[in-house]
């Protein structure tokens, strides 16, 4: 059994003694004689799993009591069409800051969908190299919330400040947040936002989980002839059980959140570790000549790191021998090439360091 | 580890085969050094996965190539909103036969979100003992398709025809069935059918996978303002990742059809073992005195099979004694009580045999 370094910018790396305690208890779960998951979803046993996972969260992020905690399927993804179904069934309009792809993606999809959509902000001007200036931001008159993407993945661009903004009128609007690619890599102060949401594949879990924190009186404002398996108000009520919900995947982020509270020691020692990780990374590139990384340095991702060699004709073999060296999933996203590291929480700091060495080591021998 | 005799109807229990390999394959896939959860959905590695499934299931339930299989989120229940927003795009009803708790739920759920419904035939007459006579359906004048479930999980009634259906005009109607508890227990003919939709956690995998096996004359009718994760047309066209796809249930159900098509042998052997399993119960139950089932046995559930004490006073008792002997998860369904065993695919014959020793013993007992 070989465990490579795996920079994949999701599905992305677990903890490896998240999946070897998931491997323990594959065939039978301490002892019950069955796999979680072959449990009924209203069993004693897997309600007990649920309620421990969403209880671990809850303490890593300081969740206050006034907001809910969903467990879905569907990807973020799902989320672009839901968040407007769901926030705007008293009318008003969806506000979007644009800085990156899936940003783009889910004010397309509220548009898509009917809805009203106002540009607060954006960085299309400079490229998504910087994020937009708090000062720059403007909602309009009747939004009912703002949007924005914590952390670009693809482009690798991250807020350094929470956005958020009032109307003309004073009143404060809920902040919405796509954390997909940041939750969890550092304390949040959740009370800053009215929904906080994440597909699991990157900081939480395997693929196929959706997490959304929402403040509870945003619940029960949903447009007309919304599905129910679309409507927040439903999901709570029902604990992420209206259906089925797909049992092993959260049995899995609560092993994640488990090993994040009692291995590592919770999110200040993550975000202590992530920053290290990410600064080394980055110095590396700098210093270089050779690398490059086009984002502002406030705003550089701390979870995804593009960079570009200085040849790009040298791209196939730099992925090639990396692979060889058991350092896996460099390619950057194929709508910008170059390359992408992402360092998310269970990429180990040895991972990062065997990647600035083999880094160096190209670049001496191709540079 | 102990595996114990595992009856649950929903996430049901998985060949033990199945997890084993699942088991030796968690954190190194194939010597690529990391786990199938922690691939990206578009790599090479899991592309393969991902298409020799597909192969398989097509191979398996011998579906013809102007089908296309779809592998989503959401379970059942969310096609009972995707299947009208999808079909009904150019106008007309749905239809619906009810035979149960979940036929019901589908009609509900199309209601919900304003479409024009219509019952074609239903069961509640007989309290859902036995189906409507194909003689009686009847669709309305501009039906644009008939949706029933094959197998009522709860009632333990399944069809024993397939109820295709004409309008008066002489249109055929598309025939929609959820086939959740019931796909892959024997062969079908999917020539018959317009769509096929499951949940994977009966026959085909965990829970956060819904396959849906769609005629490609189908695509491309879905009503106006669809989001974009619902609409067959564009899950068809990005090859189920329109975003990512429940990576690690996807390969688990690929595991599953290698294991129903190289260990079991394919579909007319399982369903040559199913009949005898769901004979073997049915025929202890009637012979008894004790216990009884009440549907017609012409419509008799082979997956699942509910039944009754003569004393429900005993129910208690004979649950916890079942427990005790590794019989687990015999409760009926909140709904209707009582007892239900489910003997999908993964339930061996030899639990059966365990059951039906351990009902006659607790029969000689306390009867």
């Amino acid at each position: 059994m070989t465990r490579h370094y795996n920079f994949c910018a999701g599905p992305a790396a677990l903890p490896t003694a998240v999946l070897e305690r998931a491997q323990r208890e594959m065939l039978d779960y301490q002892g019950r004689g069955l796999s979680v998951m072959e449990m009924s979803h209203r069993s004693d046993e897997f309600i007990a799993i649920a309620k421990q996972a969403e209880a671990d969260l809850r303490e890593l992020m300081a969740i206050p009591d006034n907001y809910r905690v969903l467990f879905l399927q569907g990807g973020a993804s799902m989320q672009f069409a839901m968040l407007p179904m769901n926030l705007l069934g008293r009318g008003g309009s969806a506000n979007f800051i644009q800085t990156g792809i899936w940003g783009k993606k889910a004010l397309a999809e509220a548009k898509r969908l009917g809805f009203d959509c106002h540009v607060a902000g954006e960085s299309e001007s400079n490229g998504h190299t910087e994020v937009p200036p708090r000062s720059s931001l403007s909602v309009n008159d009747d939004a009912a919330y703002l949007h924005y993407t914590a952390n670009e993945t693809i482009g690798g661009l991250e807020f350094d400040y929470t956005p958020t903004c009032s109307r003309a009128d004073g009143v404060e609007v809920p902040l919405v947040c796509d954390m997909s690619s940041s939750i969890l890599s550092g304390p949040t102060s959740v009370a800053d936002f009215g929904i906080i949401y994440a597909g699991a594949q990157k900081n939480i879990g395997p693929a196929g989980l959706t997490l959304v924190i929402v403040r509870e009186d945003l619940l029960g404002n949903a447009v007309a002839k919304t599905p129910t398996l679309f409507d927040y108000q439903a999901l709570a009520e029902a604990e992420s059980m209206v259906n089925t919900p797909p049992t092993y995947a959260w049995y899995l982020s609560g092993l994640v959140f488990d090993w994040l509270k009692n291995d590592v020691g919770g999110l200040k020692a993550m975000d202590a570790l992530n920053q290290r990780k990410a600064d080394k990374l980055y110095r590396a590139i700098d210093e270089s000549g050779f690398y490059s990384n086009p984002i502002a340095r406030h705003n550089r991702s701390r979870m995804n790191v593009p960079f570009v060699l200085a040849d790009s004709a040298l791209d196939k073999a730099f992925l090639s021998e990396a692979e060889a060296a058991g350092l896996l999933n460099l390619k950057g996203h194929r709508s910008v090439g170059g390359m992408r590291a992402s360092l998310y929480n269970a990429v180990p700091e040895a991972a990062v360091d065997a990647l600035i060495a083999f880094m160096h080591d190209f670049e001496q021998r191709k540079g």
